[in-house]
């Protein structure tokens, strides 16, 4: 588990590839495929311009490489200087980026960059709060598949940069045994031992369970890991007491930021929450025209 | 402007084809281009279900056509009943869709589906606050381009389903003159100026201002509307007797549900607020199985 | 509106997001996604080559930037040298770009090029003669939605290139409420009021109208301007002072170039002519190929 | 050659995967990905209508299943009822199709719809123009690679639609030695001789000449077919008897309305016109809304 | 392991989401965007057949639903009958499906639908000749990341098909430690132990040694399987005796359908071998006509 | 016909932009949209690496370039240096390109680069090998449309770097009529007149016989080649000699490496062969990591 490597030094880049299409398709969206009908009004081709992006309040930096790439989308000649890189935490009133060039494109891009790092930010600061509250226990933060269409790996990135980890990225690489495939197995034997005879060798599986039943039960089964769903604190302790280490073992479930230090003194290996990605405020951001730098 | 409209019989749904191809490429996101480990280790392509998508808080809905074109993605046999159509307000516990026929395909969209209304029923339900807190007043809720990269005709559409109306869409279909694009030109006036020489003949000019001495320069000028930017109470008051109906008023910046209605109280026409769509939090959902009903 | 505007030296230039693709797929739709028989038999990846383009016609360029595009497509080690910008008048005879580098490609990019530049080039050219004719009156041409499918923005902005003025550019960006609709809506009243009831601040709303009766009833209304259908020179002209700067005046239907100068002393604000992108012949052009500069 | 085929038993339908990219791309593009604001505001999705298409000018269909895609995209319950066949001829006046349904999809899809039937008709029709100047000669009129980027699957069924032939569907499906190729491989009888060594066997070579002392060269080489371009009528003449049936004949360049019969005298087989699909005007056509049938 | 599930009854169909892109992409490039030249020129739109896809050589099924997707990809009437069903056996002359309707778009898909089944059936007739061979042996077929760019998800269906295991799907959803990595780490302890700290915790690591030496270092870490590279028999043998079950084994290289069941005797788990997907002959098929049923 | 082309020298690159969306959704692929899991867990973005790509058996080389562009997507800064270019033998052991730079990339690269380089070159060997075995005489190979979805315009490249040559690319480019066709059209000579009729003026067109009687049907009618199917060699020469050039003759249908020299010797001028793209193994490939050079 990653949770000793959520320092700055361990994120990884993105290959470009990964985001150059969401990014396009972003300006496409802003431009409604004809352009930019202010600037193109008042701003000469031939201005030029250095523009800082600015946080305006204070949050853990990620996407300013996607911010980078849409600003050079519309001209490949603009100079953008990072100030603050990705997984860096970032003061209000901080320079994060700036930009030199042709006034034009840095307006035109403005929106779509900013709308990007601002949302990406928000949650890499909103992870980097719990993982903090958290910072005393081995329990590490993760994220889960309720992140914004289209923007996954983008945002699984964030929650990295906040020092969270990921859980599987999709429906894909990982089995997770929710309640509605319990329901239609007709146990959590059941739905388990299927699991294991069709899993491939290099697939773990994790089985979700609601009650310190359901997860006797479920230790009697070969898992990789348990989501102890919904719990109160005293059901975790117990439940991390029943595993012994021979599985994973994650939190879930409404957990805040006013419960998370509680759960993780449970013993719990890793806290899964859902609203770092779905519902975390954007950082506030602007970007600002100067003459002089 | 629609302030009469935000009743829910005036939502007019969305052609599919603005967003079919987002759902397509949230599943391809989910599925990694590959498939379902877990639904397909476990559940037989023969197992039918019953599944109730449920609100577990009480919120304004929005995405439901969005959530039941993804269902039939998957299964063009699946059958998704509407029980809370967009515009209209769930309770907690509140059966919002009923998706009946076979289990796998029900899984293995469920969270794309929850993606798309969960986000789109958190921008409503926000939305729906504000509007219900300036209710008593001409004002209007709107929103800004602060949306989602990828998703904005969806989340402009939520707005609406929230009872707010919609700012320009995009970069192209209205000028707006923000404090940018005014350095450039050198001033207010200029910047207007240059706006109107070169805005087609069915696009309106907004200009803002940040202080009533740029908006006394700008009321020399020909504009459709003002943003008021950051300004107290007081000086929107002033400025909307400044400005006297000659164009329209919108308040903008840092306005929250706190200081809503006193910014409705001072007359402006507009209450334009980013965080309805950048920061909106989620509205919580699950998909239950069943096997009666 | 934009009258004073058509000199060449307002004439913005696209951003190449903006067309790259269209330049992308013409290029594969001209190799049926294989190649190019001819050349690649003939001419060695070796041979070198100066290649003119040239105007055997005289007329308002326009796409010259989009044809260098096609050529880099292939090569970008191609050098591409512009020698009558978009938005200038070329005479026949005239070199419009020079094309330097590898035989080959140059060869396999030529049609691609030429018909982008010869398709916009007769808009621009088209449009220009209208403007020219009617210089001396305050009206100004404009495009409608009548353009190749898939080719909007770049005809929309060779009219520009001609002189002309740009209408809406979509379904979105302004109210046009046309014949059809007031049907639907039971009159001219209703539909406008509808329209102003739902419209966002930001959009404007035009109404057509065929007769003297109709606009009498529209002029009640709220509307940014009007639509004359189909009307007599004689019709206009009373219903220019009818609006009486009330609105603006948009003349439509039918309008040729033997006509134009008369509708244009009406005293109308605009001529809209959807015929200069639908119908417009290209720009007769060719590339020819030297050893020598 | 497919002289014989010229009627409209003959026209083949295109499989719809080969335009529903492009009609797609084209609502997309009219919605600005977002919708249409008239119809919204006005029309009731309750509202039902029936619609006419009408052609205001007589001309050849073309794209009448082209414009039924487009409106079942945006509702796939539309009724649309074809009156008039690709292939056939229209009189003003006359009813092309009947659509039935709601009426806000009819409205948004309209300007769609005609604008790909008004195009490719307009094409068909001028080809059918020419086909009937010379109908009483063997020629038969075929199209060029100077079509609209894009549309060139659509704008060649035009043209047979109207009674002409294809020539090359793009580079790849055939050889055609031009102007510049001789250039670069230093005379006629080294190009052919090039094309000839690399040819696949499936691959037909045709050589273009603009001299009888080129045609007398490229004649010793081995070729499928001569293009003559811009010769004389009198050349022309000449060129078919120098060839001797022993390959085919195409006359090419500046061929009108007004030399089109007088060139078919010369006996060539075929008489290649590019601005029957880069410069003809496109048919007027109306859609109409009517509340009885 | 699935080494039990590779029962016919087991095969999961893949959702159509996952190829119907690759199909229509499969069907233009044989069109070349354009159409079918024979057909088109012999088969009337009104002729209809009935046409069965037969095997002309013994083999392993897998495919069918993606061909029968071809066929109604050009006419949604047309009706496909399977007569042999993915992951069945089907011996020489037996028909595998039946397709019934317009010849003219069975003609046209005919060789784009063969084309997935002959390359689909290929791969999971030469997975079952593999896993036949070791049918007494507890060890399973596995297939690699070795395979046809942009066919995975099929590739790796028709290794289950073939009753083959699927190894990880891609870069993303499993840690392989490969030779390159041990370099570039500077050793084998070094770079699980890497791969350790930053893995998911829903992600397994495997390693791959070619030594036995280096098969003592990777067990001393943590590790979920172990690759073992180019080794012999003898080897083999040793090397999962040394595992002793604490990590999964899987034998990798060079390994044919002679050396197989010698290598299965080892006691191996798995048995990954990139021919099955990069080298497997297709299956030979046929469709041929027929007017009576 | 290319028979005298088959050196190396003839081989003409093909354009990028043929290729680039297929590489790109190969990397895309492999990445599941998210990834390399190992590399980025191991390899830090500072490493930098020389990495060498060789041939582990023999054969005739297709693709460098293409491999070259998959590491490129990821790093454009990645130094590809190639050492054996398409349509050259390379022997065991031998080094096909270099890379050099960071070595995170090359290693994520790695596998989409060896699946395109290995499969094209395993085609090309495929058909080199036929090539020689016939190098005697005056007969050529050729492929078929037996080519893999959505990668033939690279393996009829691969075919060409082996010294064969192409059949038609695609169902558009010419007119082949087959079997079923003929069942059709209810005889050879029926299909022969309709496609005479119908065929564009530059479409060749070549007719499937599978008897001497059919042959001599066929040759009463203006056809370009015939293809001579599944006939042995006695029925072959004899073939050959009622054809007496003709028309281009093409044996077809079960031909192997064991009888490819005695088809050629009846005098055939084509010989095609399904299995050099259908079946061809692919060669076997590494890329090696060097820390010195």
């Amino acid at each position: 588990m990653p949770k000793n490597s959520n320092s700055m030094t361990d994120l990884v880049p993105l290959y470009p590839i990964l985001y150059e299409e969401a990014v396009r398709r972003a300006l496409s969206e802003d431009f409604g495929g004809r352009g930019d009908a202010t600037t193109d009004a008042i701003v000469s081709p031939d201005d030029r311009a250095t523009a800082r992006i600015i946080a305006r309040a204070p949050g853990r930096i990620a996407g300013i490489d996607v911010a980078g790439f849409a600003f050079s989308c519309l001209d490949s000649g603009l100079h953008f200087d990072v100030r603050v890189r990705d997984g860096k935490d970032a003061v209000a009133g901080e320079t994060l980026a700036i930009v030199r060039g042709a006034a034009r494109p840095i307006l035109s891009a403005e929106r779509t960059a900013l709308n990007f790092l601002a949302g990406l930010s928000g949650i890499a600061t909103e992870t980097r709060s719990i993982a903090t509250l958290i910072a005393a226990y081995p329990a590490c933060v993760v994220c889960t598949r309720k992140t914004t269409p289209g923007l996954r790996v983008l945002e699984k990135y964030a929650v990295r940069a906040g020092g969270g980890a990921n859980h599987r990225f999709g429906l894909d690489d990982a089995i997770l045994i929710k309640d509605n495939h319990i329901v239609v197995a007709g146990g959590v034997s059941e739905a388990i031992q299927r699991a294991r005879r069709r899993a491939g060798h290099m697939v773990k599986i994790e089985v979700e369970v609601d009650t310190l039943e359901q997860l006797e039960i479920a230790l009697k089964e070969e898992i990789d890991a348990v989501l102890l769903d919904n719990m109160t604190v005293h059901m975790l302790s117990e439940a991390v007491r029943m595993v012994d280490k021979k599985a994973i073992t994650e939190a879930s479930g409404g957990i805040s930021a006013q419960t998370a230090e509680a759960v993780a003194a449970t013993g719990v290996d890793l806290i899964s929450i859902g609203w770092i990605t779905h519902s975390a405020p954007a950082l506030d951001l602007s970007l600002d025209f100067a003459f002089e730098l």
